[in-house]
């Protein structure tokens, strides 16, 4: 390599390049960030040829990506939300049709529910059933599940009792819905639940690794977020860890310390013990769905991102997933970003070789959610700027 | 050029950098914004060589840049403030002596009086005579002068006064110092002036082009941001009108619509009148004091900045100049900055090739200033990897 480098402008240069980001939270799709880029690369590279393709790693944002990356539709349903109530939801169907893309959070998320409601000791998963059953009754055999944001603490088991899996307590009558009565449970009759999902193949985009009971279990870690005091979390562990031995002995299935069994307050184990779900990583498995690899074979470099990258980027995040699809084919990846927060410096040890913050001056963070569009443009069009520094 | 670009690290390629900033005004010197940039890039391209260059551009750290630069002295002296009383102020000197550096705000800014004592009709230039005096006194025949920032309006009558020249009024007795007292002289008297003066280069680091006098003449610009309503900003322009008429009749020197004249309250005009001074581009003078263009021809790319670069950088601001030069070599420009603003990409065509912002996160301007060090850091260390994402 030259010891004296002749830097120069290629704005000559067809490039290829694939801008595959997550959405940036609370301001742009997915969709929507790629295209900025996209304006704004064209701008100082305007013989890039460029891809667009929006990405999600099981978060809040999946539906909208998976649709917009396959041409798919948004199915508007009502469900029941945590407290029981009736609420307009939403599923994604992939543009072929053969999969549904469902994040729990619309169905029985924390953000349907006011903050003083907040109570794990009553809140279902039981919309997030529903979700499912509406999914299977659009043709979907494959369902892809995002599980963040829960409200509930119950173990999956209002999920499953939508779908017609009953719970019987020592009067052999029903247990009520929410994480308090669990411990009721004696007897679990599958023998109701909805015969397609034997058919049907559940991946389940789980980002953590919490077993499902004891001091890293979804209620002493969860809990608390979701309105539980300490006296509540101490009991709804005890009744989550009654629930698993009876799913052990009566079902068969140990699901107590697999990792992501205590993920959106159990829902992971209940997947896994009802629906024999696979616990998948989100990005690869979004990443398959979209045709990602494909688009990152052709591209010469490919630009991925997400509102705030940090530490946690690592542990299944978009960029870093990205980025590793992407260094398998030994290709170049920069990650934009709005915030590079702490620790993000890691990343550079897995797949990402540079980083962009889009901010340019002193902000707060409304005017930078509300700027998002024009400065995801202009960073794309100073990037170029950079790529042009090419050495010859 | 290749149709498909591979890229590659390169971190064994040994770049020569040259890192020549401006301040980051009200946080960094350019010393210290260059050393925290050289930093960060070692980080990335270890075997990086770096050379830094402090830069200004006559404004604010303009002495400090080249004491920096030069291994100079500070001096510290007494003259009288913009209001005739006693202060500590400062001139610098360069390492081989030969060249003094004023900035004329150290002595008669706006910075030395409180807002409610601003009033042009009485302030003076006289601590700007005096810094000169005590830069005379030092041997030095070169002098440099900054003339930003001024409490004044008195067309440096002041300072001219502070050197020996004597302004009578129709009575023959001495008239008072200030931009109100003007409209009274009727004869200068330049016989006592420092005899040092003939014998000394004084360069004036001038980055307006407002002339002395009328609607873009420096009392109806810059009169009310030191104090002038309408009625005394009419009358310190008529004064003014008649001081030049002095002057051209007196001294045979036609100051009146010299571009630069206006400049700090017709300190301009009165430099070219009194001291024979010259009116120059601000970072070209000080690029030849430091041996700017020497080291440029040594890299292979410059980095340079200021704390915000947006349209008016092109006026004369630092990365303007340095970038100038640096095309004029041929060399790739990369310029660094706290703040992007409005209008800044006219500089892609005035020889910048990229810029970068040194902010990741939302955050405030006074937080952004005090984390400037570290943000720079960081921003070294990202423009490394671009720089390291080459194609081969």
């Amino acid at each position: 390599m030259a010891k004296y480098v002749k830097f120069d402008l290629y704005f000559s240069t067809s490039m290829r390049i694939l801008i595959a980001p997550d959405s940036f939270k609370n301001s742009l799709s997915a969709m929507g960030v790629a295209d900025s880029l996209r304006k704004g690369i064209l701008k100082s590279l305007p013989r890039a040829e460029i891809r667009t393709l929006p990405m999600a790693d099981g978060g809040e944002g999946t539906i909208e990506s998976i649709i917009d990356a396959t041409g798919g539709d948004l199915v508007i349903v009502r469900v029941q939300d945590p407290l029981l109530r009736k609420v307009e939801s939403c599923f994604g169907i992939s543009g072929d049709g053969s999969t549904a893309v469902i994040e729990m959070a619309v169905a029985s998320g924390l953000q349907l529910i006011e903050p003083e409601e907040k109570d794990p000791w009553i809140t279902s998963t039981f919309g997030t059933g529903e979700l499912i059953r509406e999914a299977l009754d659009a043709g979907c055999r494959t369902i892809l599940l995002g599980i963040g944001g829960s409200a509930t603490n119950d173990c999956g088991a209002g999920m499953a009792n939508a779908l017609g899996v009953k719970f019987y307590d020592q009067d052999e009558k029903l247990v009520a819905q929410g994480g308090g009565a669990l411990g009721k449970v004696r007897r679990i009759d599958i023998g109701g639940l909805d015969p397609r999902i034997a058919e049907t193949r559940i991946l389940v985009a789980c980002d953590v690794t919490n077993p499902l009971t004891g001091p890293r279990g979804a209620s002493y870690v969860y809990g608390p977020q979701k309105g539980a005091d300490r006296e509540m979390v101490e009991k709804l562990d005890s009744n989550i860890a009654d629930f698993a031995g009876i799913i052990r002995d009566q079902l068969g299935k140990d699901v107590e310390s697999v990792p992501g069994a205590g993920a959106a307050g159990g829902l992971g184990a209940g997947l896994i013990a009802f629906l024999n779900a696979e616990l998948v990583e989100g990005v690869p498995a979004i990443a398959e769905r979209v045709g990602l690899e494909s688009e990152v074979k052709w591209a010469d470099l490919v630009i991925t991102g997400e509102g705030r990258m940090d530490f946690q980027t690592q542990f299944g995040k978009t960029p870093f997933g990205v980025a590793q699809i992407a260094k398998r084919h030994d290709k170049t990846v920069i990650a934009v970003a709005g915030t590079i927060g702490e620790g993000a410096d890691v990343l550079y040890d897995l797949g990402i070789d540079a980083m962009y913050s889009i901010l340019e001056c002193p902000l707060s963070l409304e005017e930078a959610i509300n700027k998002t569009p024009e400065l995801l443009e202009t960073a794309g069009e100073r990037i170029g700027r950079f790529l042009a520094l090419s050495n010859s």
